[in-house]
Order: structure tokens, then C-alpha cells, then sequence
């Protein structure tokens, strides 16, 4: 026998695989991280046999007690893991068989190595889903709770990174648990199309052995088997589906991120980060740097690059299973981590951050940022938007010139570009009472601000009763 | 009154803008073919002002019938269409206030570009999305009906390209319908996220008129008024999702293409495309192009580019609105035209596709396709099945060397490789008998074929009436 | 003879193209763009073709001056375009045949579509590039030009958005201008690759007429042909290579952008734009937002993306020309214009930039941005750098707590962290001594600062001439 | 002294970091591979440290020999990396320090660890650019050897999929070094801008040492230190231009895996490749799967997933040094690692590809490959081309017909198309005749193919003397 026929296909070949091309096309180092899945299963598949009658009940339990001694085996970190057998699932079978002998063998009866990979990322997937959702929910929470205890903080609202209008910064919290609770519904809607299982497709026609899917799909806890063979083995759409929800959410971290650098700037002053969620300089002794919002922002990159080599990956790929699929764990197994991760950076660090509330008030009344509410005003008086919208916007040039905020100027001054203005106009160019103002579902009024919250806490409430 | 002051927000400006920034900025050029939506939305808005009192009814029927006017030009190609007026907003808005006069000022209470924007995009999204649903169902009807009239026709399955075990042409069409009815609810689960109306947030923190977002969602067949106004504004999640709806849709009509490239070709001669989905060449006259699937294949690129456009668009944007925000709508018209047109030319060629069963049954005769069965035989004798894969590992060896398929081997040359082999294995090496041996869900046995596309055709119709 | 044959490909096929179908696959709405490389490559090719006595000196003039007649109509819009004709090259042939009869049908001898529209798309790049060059260059002498001038203006240098240490306003420009250089040298790699000639590659593999292409390459400025026929009709990668040379540009020019936007923020208030590169709001009367800056920082995006799609469209083409390759234009075409026009925005706009100096002075002296100085100045003293580094953050922690800059603490109190620092600290904690001393090649010293701006002077002066 | 100040930048700061923060924003597990060039880069300037007097020629020996001592640590497995650490950079300081006291403390005088880093990666670069490019000439020469031996080997022309025209494998494999050449230019073309010396840059703005960048530059073996300090420490342009470089590279190689998986298909059967570089299927024992070439397909999406992430990694970055940038260097050794393991395969495989003579010669005949020959050959009677064009199209409609390929078709067969037709048509429907009859540069003929080798050969040896 050549070494070859180590391998689990040997018999039709004549030379042994290059040694360098064994290492290139083998995958053991990194999906070796699909162990438990692998094996979880392997235990229901052999379960099935045996409940068909491919298996006896004998054969079944040594196959389970054989893998599960494995189990413990690469959770001790005793596991002798082998390139020459390529991947996770020769790697296991191989040392199944050293342990029960030739029984082990049988455990591939009615599979392919291409259905039982898909399955793994399957629960792979479904496993870190679920972990994920922990942590997004808790940054949810964080965020609504900040953003209750802040719905009265005035704060400048920026378009164009210009002053525009007071807001609170309560609602501005409120505007990120927005995008999450988005980033949230596409996770479950993902979960969905992930928990489908590809077993039993076989190679990519089905097996001629008399399996029954819905047991398999069952004891794994699957919602149902996938309908098709060839499109089991070769579908990676929930692996695209996943890194897609994935960018979206680091786009909406780097989103944050870009804002608490812009308010730990000595520029803007907003905020404080405690100095557990920072880092400073080997040369410049005065920096304290907003590492994490920084590295998250950085880290939307590499996100984005998955989902662009996973797309690019199944580009033009004819049916059914072809070896380019192998590239599709480094970058999901890094998508999901880094997912995990930031949001665990994030659902820790939100709570912390301490708003500068009389840097953001001084930050508000600069900037003539009540100058919609002086047209909304005008506008009251009768004139139409459009003409109002001018007259401050002559108003506003003289304050530029006379360093004056609207606010500061006197019912003269004012009188000048209309004299519709009279001196309750006052009340109208103070920042709670535009905040106040803005009255509606969505607005930033700290009444609607406290609202938002609550029913935000409640729809996430709702979420968890549903998925407990 | 200088030329500045032409434009909406002049007043505060002492020079007019410059000619070549006044181009590189404005937007109309594209943004006009959100026309109708924006009409559409400005009728609902002036609706809820009058019902609110902001507006008489005599303003609101005034500025209703002007719009309606200026949609009649538009839709006759009457309108003059303004670059210095930028967008499509204030070109419709300043031919309503020449329609109606001082009024037509009055449309713009209450709201502000910014929501404008966003909730003109929704709605033009909501229509194309219903659009682009129809031709999805009308390929996906198409496959089926050809599926259930091929399920018994043969070919072989690949994997790694290289020939595996035969499976049915209607088995493999299943596999791409497979595919899209994934995608087709990913597109309805991004409807539900693109049905959210943004309408009241004004430039970002909402406004000082007692608006009632309710009534204006209602009018507009929104499923709910956004939540936070600063995120109403700044959200274009639902651009990103539905190019990756699409870019989703595209590789898997990449892949189709691809094998529909193969088929065509001399060497695989799988089927034939009719003369009208085909082009010839200018110098070869003999060439019969398979243009549509290359140049679906090819629009592949354009979505994927367009994914990462606004992924990259919306990377580190600080709160609210920016103007880098404009350049949303280009990739998304773009990707909504190439996804629609695509799907229509799918869904007119597939059902036209004819197989060339004679060749298909030729193609998975050769191939040693049916191995796998010979394999299953002897683990059905008792031979482990790691072991039996070795025995016809050398049969194939053999039959490599002699140059004969499995088939066509004797007995006695079968029997070389193991004892066990008797008379009853050429029943399982034969393509009729290898294929319908598959018969479990999802497998390729003709009566699993018909019965999925019957359990396809249920799924389609059950969702068809339930949008209906 | 059917409504097929008015193709140029008819004679083979049995029906007319699909109506759908025709409009689908069509180019001329796009590619009419190439209809002046189109002519120039084809009195070219008819020159050659005269020149080897492949055309008599008759037909080549009836040919040039059919189609000289024809750039014509086209300049004066008065040439009618047909989307039945597919593309640019069979309109201007049909067209030339309706004018001179059927030595028209002559010009298409020796060559094909496929190596036709290649040369076309090179000539259409060779030319922009060189526009662009324009462009690059008349932004990099701004740039440098600015920097010149504002050599000694001192505002804070930035790393992670946190005050670190002083620099001038010029050295930061030269950053700018030092990326810039950067993307010339890759334009002018990029247009290297550009020029070179697939012109008599035909279909795929040559023809058999006699043709010279060294003559070819000469009349039309290409420094020389490609070396293989297959390669020169599939090769798109300068296409890819000038998106790459774009996306790494608008990257520059989108952190470009980042800067201006932040600088005329009120918190920051750094620099004036005029008023021609800002526009204003349509709600908000005292807005005047950096337009300019915010749209080339999304246009990032849409340049990316074409890179993408380009990368996407090549990805596993097998040999020679594929219908995918039709897509190659748009994306192309529109990263020519998005370069062009951001850097011609760019170009006007950079110089006409308004530091505000005494606000950039007063944050540089807010923020501890000496403090490196600070542990230098220990270093000279004897001090390990990693102690003074120490040394100097206790210094900081205390400035945090009293509200005071390292320059505003008394002897004694600087004394209580170290006992070496005396009197001569006071020199090095000022801005302009902590500039003045970063004196060596690369460093933010006014003098080298200007050194370094006659250096880069020097560096365009010499490939202006070069180019020349 | 808290656990805070075991980080070099601790005095400042009140709390410890995170735990969870430390490990995330470490970058030691990674970077670590970085450490040649580190103590590389150290060396030279502590080398330049000395020379400028601010080191003393003991304390530099002391260092040298302890950096050195540590080199070895590494190479021996026994250094022992510290995640508290934070990098490679502080590792190496700390066990510096611990090595020979106080004076390792000095070593970080007049840099930072922003141009250190960003030193080390340039080092690193051009270290692995070198070993790249010895794979890259090495594959170049195996095509080039193959194909002087494959110069008359006859082989169907594609375009679209379809027989186009016949063409020699030998000028099939030119094409593809045709693009490893381009690959190679655009290798060295960024070398050039690799190979810039950020170090003295400092944290971003210089340093107040008296160093000499021209001699660390010298001895580190840089062309030119970097001209500006704030650009030298932020520009990550080389990494991305390095990553267009390799998905130009992986694009090429994916077309070429394309056509190796297709010609290795039974449906093509072109080419055989030895067992060593395939391998096999666990469940269908015949399968002998193209692994090599669908691996390296599948590798370009990581590759254009790096690319992706490095540019959106610097989208929007203001200067100078933001953390980031940290995200630089793992899709940076991604790449590096793919670039270089791909071509080795290739490198490795393209020699041992078996073309199938006959198999290719027979594909060849079919099709009506010389469809275009007889239309030259009618306009060499004076047909115009459009209209021999046409009558070769009815021909070709005849042999569909009729299953006869144009050479098989008799004279008086012919003739019904054109009268024109005569015996002498048969010389140029034969393959031979095709092929030679293509004889210009970049032809397709076997002579042209030949000389196309040697100019091959000789240009690449041409760079081979220039690179020593």
C-alpha cells in the first residue's frame, strides 16, 4: 500500500499527493475548529442508521461512546491533529477507527464528506448566531438605558457635520439602537435560511441507503432538510447572508465608532471614555486614544472583505460541490469572531461613556442652530417657509459678521430682516424649547425620547419571550 | 436678489455658487426618475398638513392639482428638467410655485429635504421590488414546470466538474430553483425593512408642526412612521440589503449561466438555446453565442460593485444626513434595472432550454458514474464501506488502463477486485437503477423529483396568495 | 432575407433576435462613447490595409473620408444611432456602407469586433489619462504652492484624532501632496500598460490577411503591439489597473475630505471654504455645508465598486473574448469621470483654502501638545526615555486635574515629577520651538517644510518636461 | 505603581485596562511575524543612533548583541510572547530591557513606534516581494518551455465557450505568461514604492534628535527616506497597491485554473494532470479531482477580499497614525501567503501538464473552426468580407443540417452558396493550414509561436541580469 491510500480516496491513484500540494489543499488547520459540530453530527447520523437498520444498536453505541472519548480528547487538548488527513472529518473518523476498529468505518455509510461539512458550518453557524444575539442584545439594552437616563441632555444635531439643530442626546442614542434593532431582525432572519439541514444529500445526489432525513433533522434540531441534493452541498448563501448582516452591522459600529472619536477629541469634548476602553502612546506621554471605537471602525474592513471574498468565491461555480468551497471558512469563522467581539467591546463600553453635558449645551447654542425655529416661527406669523427660510438666512449672515447667535441678538437687530418679529420670539430661539418642540413619534422632545425607550425595551422584551 | 438666491438657501450666502460645483453637485440628472414618488409622497404630506390645519383646504386641493399637472408633463416629457435648481425636489417645487404661486411655498412645512429624500427612495423601492417579484415567480414557475417534465431525463452530476453519479436534468433544475426561492425571501424580507416611512423627521430631529405621522404613513401604504428622526434620515440599510438580495441573486444566476455556457459548448452539447437568446460574430460565421447567460454572468460584477459601493458610501458616516448620501441612488437604480432585466430574460429563455437527452445519457454512461453504487453493493454484502471505496478505487484503476466503464467489465474482471461481487451487480450499475435508487427527500429519484416540484409549485402559489 | 441578417452575424441563424433580447445585449447606448477611437482605429486600419495592398489607395480614401465625414455627423449630433446595430462599431460601419457602397464592408477585413473595440477602449484610456494628468498636476502645484506659503502656520498634528504634537499647516498639505505623487507615478505605470496595441489580434488568433502592425501601432501613437493574439482581445487588466490607481486616489482624496469636512465644523474652525464649494440647506437658513468635500468623500464608493465589478467580471473567464467583457465599459467610463471631476473640484478649491490661524495656534496649545517635548528635553538630561516618558504622563495626569498645559505650570510644579527639569524647560514647551526642532529630512521644521515644497516643485517640474 | 504602567505609555492613566480590551486590541499574536524586520530595523538605528552621538558606541554594542541574542530566542522557539505587551515592538523592548538594564530603555529614542511599525512592514514587504518574484519567473519560464515544446499542437480557439478557430496549445499558453508578465511589471513597479524608509518620521511630526535618516535608510538598504513625516507614518498605499497586484495576479490564475478544471473535464479531455497534484473523493472511489487549479480559483476571492478590506480600511482616515491602521497587516500576510503558495503550484504543476494531442486535435476539426478561413478565402476572390461572411453563415446553417463540418462537405456542396468556390478551398479548410496561415506577430502560427517564446525567454532573462 503507498501512502496514498492513507487517504480516504487512494485506491484509483498511482502516486502519492505532492507534499507540498497535500499542505496547500488541506484544510485540518482551520476547520478542525468545527470538532463539536463534526461530531454532534456523527452521533445523529449513526443514530439514524441504526434506527433504519444500516447500523446495529451495537455498532451505533460504539461509534457514540467512540466519539464521544474524542470529544474529550480535543477538549483536553490531547487530540494529535494530522495535515496528511487533510480535515476535521478524516481526523476524527481516522481516530474513530484506532479506537473501535473496523466498526468506525461504517459511520460514513449513506454521507459524504460534502453533506457533512455543510452540516457542520450549519450548527457552527447556528451556535455562533446564537451567541451573537446575546451579546447584541445586551449592547441593545445599554444603549436604551443610556439613552432613557439622557432624554432631557441637550445636544448640537449635525448634517454635514454642521451645526443644524438641538437634539437630545438620549434620542442620538436612541438613532444607534435603531440600526441594531435592524442589524437584529436580519440576524433572526438568517438564522432562519442557516437552520435547514444539508445531510443526506450525500456527495450531491442523494445515498441509495434508506436514511430518513426528518430523524436526522430532529435530533440535530434542525427546522427541516433541505429540499434539494445538489443545491445542499453546493449552497453557501447563509455563509453570503451571514457576512452581509455582518457588514451592515460593523458599518453601523464604525458608524458610532466615527462619532465617539469625533466627541473624545479636545474639538468636540462630548464625552468621556473610561480609561479601561483606551490606550496611550510609547512617545506621547498626554494621549489617551479611543482605541476600541477605533479598532472597530478599522475592523468594519476586514468584514467588509469577507462578504466580497465569499461572493467572489461562488461567482460563476458550476453544480455541485467543487474544492474552491473550502475557502469559505477562514473568512466566516473571522466574520463571526470579530462580529462577537466588537459587540462585546461595544456592549461594555456604551454604558460607560459620560456625556460632557456643558460642553454639549455651549456646543448647542453656538452655531445658530434654533434658526429653523425662527423660520418655523415666522412661518406661524404667515409667511410661507420659503420666504421665512430667506430672511433668516439674511439674519444668520449678520450674525457671522457680528459674532452674534440669534439668540443674542435684540428685537431690533431681528426687526431688521422682518418686522413680523416681536419679542416672544425669545421663547422660540432657547434650546429646550426647540427640543421641546418637536413633539411627535421619532422626535427628539425628551417626553418622546423617554417613550422611544420604553418601547424599545418592550419590543426587545418581546424578542426575548419569543426566542426563549 | 443675486443668482445664489435662486437656489432654496441662499440667503445666508454672499457669492453664487461655482458653475462647475453647481454641476459636480447637483443631482436632478439621476434623481428625476424618483419623479413620481416624490409627487406621490408631497400629495400625502400636503393631505396630513390639511388635516392637521397647517394647510386650508383650498392650499391643499391647490397644491394637489398642481402636482398632479406637473406629473402629466412629466409623464408627456414636457417637464424642463433644471441642473441649477439641483434636484428633483426643488425642480418640482418651483414649477408647482410658477403653477400656483406663494402656496406652493407652503408644500415644504413641515419637512425638509432630508426626509424627503428617503422616503421617495422607499417608495420607488417598494415599487420596483413588486416589479422585480413578478419575474422572479415567473422563473421560478418556469423551472418547475420544466423540472416536472425532466424528471426522468439523465445526466451526469458533477462534482469538482468532473463526472460523479448520475442524477436527473430535473433534479438539477430543482437545484437552481433551489436558489431563488432563498432569494425570493430574502427580497420579501427586505420589503418589510423598505416599507418604514422616514417622512416627518425633517432634517433630522423632527418638527415644530403639529404633524400626525400616522395619517401620512397610511396614505403611503407604509407599515409604520421610522422611530428616531436622526436615523430616519441617515438610514440606508434597506440600499445595502437589497443589493445584497441581489448580489446574491446575480452569483446564483452566474452559476446557471456558467453551466449554461458549458451545455452550450461543442464538448458538452447538453442542450440547446433557441436562436433568439443567441448572437452570432462578425468575422466567424460559423459561431452561435450563448450571449444572454455570458452577459448575465458578466453583470455579476456591476451588482457586487455596486454592494460595495454603498457599503464603503456608508462606512464611518457621523450622524445625521451628509451629502455623501447622493450617491446612493445611482448604484441602486442601477442594481434595480440589472436585477429586473435579468430576471425577465431568465424567465423568458428557460423554459425554452432543450435538452439533448441522447447526449446527457451518453455524457453519464461514460465516467465511471456509477462507482458510488458499486460501492454501496458491497457495503450492502457487508464490506465496511471505507474498504469497498478502495475495491472500486482499483476497479477504476483497471478501467482507466482497458479503458472500459464499470458496466462493461465482466464478472470474472470485477470479481479480481472481490469475491463478493456476484450477477446482481449490473442491475446497480445502470443509470435508470442508480438514479432511482436516490428515493428520499431531496434525492434525485425521478418520483423525488416530481414530488419536490410539486411541493415547490404548493410553496409558490400559498406565497403568491398570501401577497395577494 | 430576414430581420436577422441586418446583423452582422445573420447568415447562420433561423430567427430573428428576441425584441428583449436585442436591447439587452445592445452596447450602442454606452459604447457610442468610443465613436471617435472607433474612426481613428479604423483609418488606421485602412491605411495599413492600403499600405500591404489589401485595399487599393482608392478604397483606403473612400474609406477615410467616409469616415472622417461621419466623426463629423457625430460632433454635430446629427448621426442617428441604432440599437438594432448592437454596438458602435457596426453603426459606423452601416453607416459608411450607406455612404460609399460596398467598399464599406471592405474596412472590416483583418480584423474583428474583439480586437476592434480593445483598441478602442486603450485609445479612449490613453487619451483621459492624459486629461487626468492635467488635472493631477494642477491640484499637486496647488498643493504645494499652499503649502509653501503657510510653512510656519502652526496647528495641531493629530494621531487618532487626539492632540499629539504641534506641526505647520504647510507640512500637513505636503502629506496631502505627498499621497499625490504617489498616484502619478502609478498613472503613469498604468498608462504604460495602456498603450499597447491588440489592433490585428482579430477574432483570437490572428488572421490570415498580411497585415503590419508595426505600421498600425505607429500611426496611432501605441509603443508596439501585443505579443499574443488570445491574450490582446481578453485582456482587461488596464482597466482593472487604472480603478486600482483610481480607488487609491479618491481613498487619498476621501481622507482629504474627512479633514476639510472636520476643519470647518465649528469645533474644530480651522479653515474657511468660500462660498462657491458650499451649498445650503432647504430648511435650515444657516447652513453652509462643505459640499464639495462630503460628495468626493461618497464618490470613494462608487470607485471602489467599479473596481470590484471589474475584478468580478475577469474572474475564472476562460480564453479568448467573452460577451461578459461588454461590461467592462460603464464602470470604466464612469471611474474616468469620477477621477476627473473630483480632481478638477479638488484642484479649484484647495487653493483657495483660508487657515485660520490664530484658532489652529490656540488648539495647538490646548491638549499637552508638547509634552513629547517635555521628555526629550529629560532624555538631554540624562533621563532613560522610557522614565521620561513616565515621568512626563504624571505631569499630564496632574495638568487634567488642575485644568492646566504643561507651559502653564510653575518650576515647582513641574519639579514635583522630576528634579532635573530647571528653567530652560519653558524654551522647549513653546509651539514654535517644539516645530523648529523637528529639523531633519521629513520633519514639520518651517524650513524644511519649504525645502521639502522646492523639492516636490523640482520633482513635477522635471516630469512635466519629461512628458513633454 | 498600578498593572497599567506595564504598558510603555501607563503614567497618564488611573485604571488598568480591560481585560478583554487588552486582548483585543493586542496585536502580538499577528505582528509577531514582523520580528526579524523589527530587530532589523532596531539595529540600524541604534547603528545611526550612535553615529549622531546620541547613543554611546558601549550602549550600542549592548544593544546590537542583545537584539541579536533575542533574533535568536525567536528562531529557537523560545521567546515568549506577551498578549499584556500589546506588540512585537514591546516585547522585544521589554526582554531588551531585561536583557542589559536601563540602556534598552534607550533604544526607542527619536522614534515612535508609528514609523517603527510602519518600517517593519515595509522591510517586510520587500523581503517577501523578492521571494514572490523568484516563483513568479520561475512559472513564467515553465510556460515559456512548454509552450516553444507545444508550438504545433493543435487546439480548438475559443470564444464565448464556442469553436472559434484553431489555434496551437503552444500560443494558448503564451497568453497566460503574457499576463504573468504584466503581473511581474506591476510587482516591481510597486517594489519601488515599498521601498521608502518611514523610520525618523517619529509619532508623526519628526523628532528633536539629531538623527540621519540617509544612513539608516542606507543600511536598511532603502532607496530614499520618505518625505514627509505625517504621510510616512499613515500611507498604507504599498499594502494596497501590493493587494491589486495580487487580485490582477489571482484573477489570472483563476482563468487559467478555469480552463485546467475544464480541459481535465471528460467533456473536454484535453490535457491530463499527474495524480500528485489531484486527489480524491471519500464516497465516488473514480473521482480524480482538479484540486490545484480549483483551489487557486477559489482563492481569489480572498485575495479581492483583502484588497477590499485594506481600501475601506483607509477610506475616510484623517492624519496622521490612527489605530486602525492595526488592521493593516493580517489581510497584508494573507495575501503575501496566497500570492506566494499559488504560484509555487503553479509553478510546480504547468511543466507536468500532459496535453492530449489527439483529443484536442479532433475538437479541433469540429465546430467548423475554419468557418472563417473560407470567408478570407472568398474575399481573396474578391467577395466583400460582410458578404462572404454571409455565405459562409448559410454553409455552416447547411452543415448543422446535414452534421458535416465544412472539409467534409463536397466542391459541388459548397458551391451552392457561392459559385465562386473551387478546389483549392480544401487546402484552407485543414487545421495546419488555418494555424500557419496566421503568420504576424502575435499570430498563432507555430513559427510566430516559437519566436514569441524567445522573445519571452529573452526579456525575462533580460530582467533576471537587471535584478542582480
Amino acid at each position: 500500500m503507498s501512502q496514498a491510500t492513507n487517504q480516504s480516496w487512494g485506491g484509483r491513484f498511482s502516486e502519492p499527493t505532492d507534499a507540498f500540494v497535500a499542505r496547500f489543499t488541506a484544510s485540518v488547520t482551520f476547520d478542525q475548529r468545527l470538532a463539536r459540530q463534526d461530531i454532534q453530527g456523527s452521533i445523529a447520523h449513526a443514530t439514524m442508521l441504526a434506527r433504519v437498520d444500516v447500523l446495529t444498536d451495537d455498532e451505533r453505541d460504539a461509534i457514540i461512546n467512540g466519539l464521544n472519548e474524542i470529544q474529550g480528547e480535543i477538549e483536553r487538548g490531547e487530540f494529535n491533529w494530522s495535515v496528511p488527513l487533510e480535515d476535521v472529518h478524516m481526523n476524527i473518523e481516522a481516530r474513530l477507527t484506532d479506537k473501535i476498529g473496523i466498526t468506525g468505518k461504517k459511520l460514513h455509510t449513506g454521507r459524504s464528506r460534502n453533506d457533512q461539512v455543510a452540516t457542520d458550518i450549519r450548527l457552527f453557524m447556528r451556535d455562533e448566531i446564537d451567541v451573537i444575539e446575546v451579546e447584541l442584545k445586551r449592547l441593545r439594552e445599554g444603549m436604551i438605558e443610556l439613552a432613557d437616563r439622557e432624554a432631557d441632555t441637550i445636544m448640537p444635531g449635525f448634517t454635514h457635520l454642521q451645526t443644524a439643530q438641538p437634539v437630545t442626546f438620549g434620542h442620538h442614542i436612541l438613532a444607534w439602537q435603531e440600526m441594531l434593532s435592524r442589524d437584529h431582525e436580519r440576524l433572526l432572519d438568517c438564522r432562519k435560511r442557516v437552520n435547514v439541514m444539508p445531510l443526506g444529500a450525500a456527495a450531491l445526489a442523494g445515498t441509495t441507503y434508506p436514511i430518513d432525513r426528518h430523524v436526522t433533522a430532529e435530533l440535530l434540531g434542525f427546522d427541516r432538510p433541505a429540499e434539494n441534493s445538489l443545491d445542499a452541498v453546493s449552497d453557501r448563501d447563509f455563509a453570503i447572508e451571514f457576512t452581509s448582516f455582518a457588514s451592515i452591522l460593523l458599518m453601523h459600529l464604525s458608524r458610532m465608532s466615527e462619532e465617539l472619536v469625533l466627541w473624545t477629541s479636545a474639538q468636540f469634548n462630548f464625552i468621556d471614555l473610561p480609561d479601561r476602553f483606551c490606550t496611550g502612546s510609547s512617545i506621547m506621554p498626554q494621549k489617551k486614544n479611543p482605541d476600541v471605537p477605533e479598532l472597530v471602525r478599522g475592523k468594519t474592513g476586514r468584514v467588509y472583505g469577507h462578504l466580497m471574498a465569499l461572493l467572489t468565491l461562488m461567482k460563476s461555480q458550476p453544480l455541485a460541490y467543487n474544492k474552491d468551497n473550502q475557502e469559505d471558512k477562514e473568512p466566516l469563522f473571522d466574520a463571526v469572531d470579530t462580529v462577537r467581539d466588537c459587540l462585546k467591546a461595544f456592549a461594555d463600553m456604551v454604558p460607560a461613556i459620560e456625556p460632557k453635558k456643558t460642553s454639549m449645551y455651549e456646543a448647542a447654542r453656538r452655531g445658530f442652530s434654533t434658526a429653523t425655529d425662527l423660520a418655523d416661527y415666522l412661518v406661524r406669523k404667515g409667511v410661507a417657509f420659503r420666504d421665512a427660510h430667506e430672511i433668516v438666512g439674511h439674519s444668520v449672515a449678520y450674525g457671522l459678521k457680528t459674532e452674534k447667535d440669534l439668540s443674542e441678538m435684540s428685537l431690533d437687530e431681528l426687526k431688521q430682516f422682518s418686522d413680523i418679529i416681536e419679542q416672544d420670539v425669545f421663547e422660540v430661539l432657547t434650546l429646550e424649547g426647540s427640543v421641546a418642540a418637536r413633539n411627535h413619534i421619532g422626535g427628539t422632545a425628551p417626553n418622546q425620547v423617554r417613550a422611544a425607550a420604553q418601547r424599545a425595551r418592550d419590543a426587545l422584551s418581546a424578542l426575548k419571550a419569543g426566542a426563549a
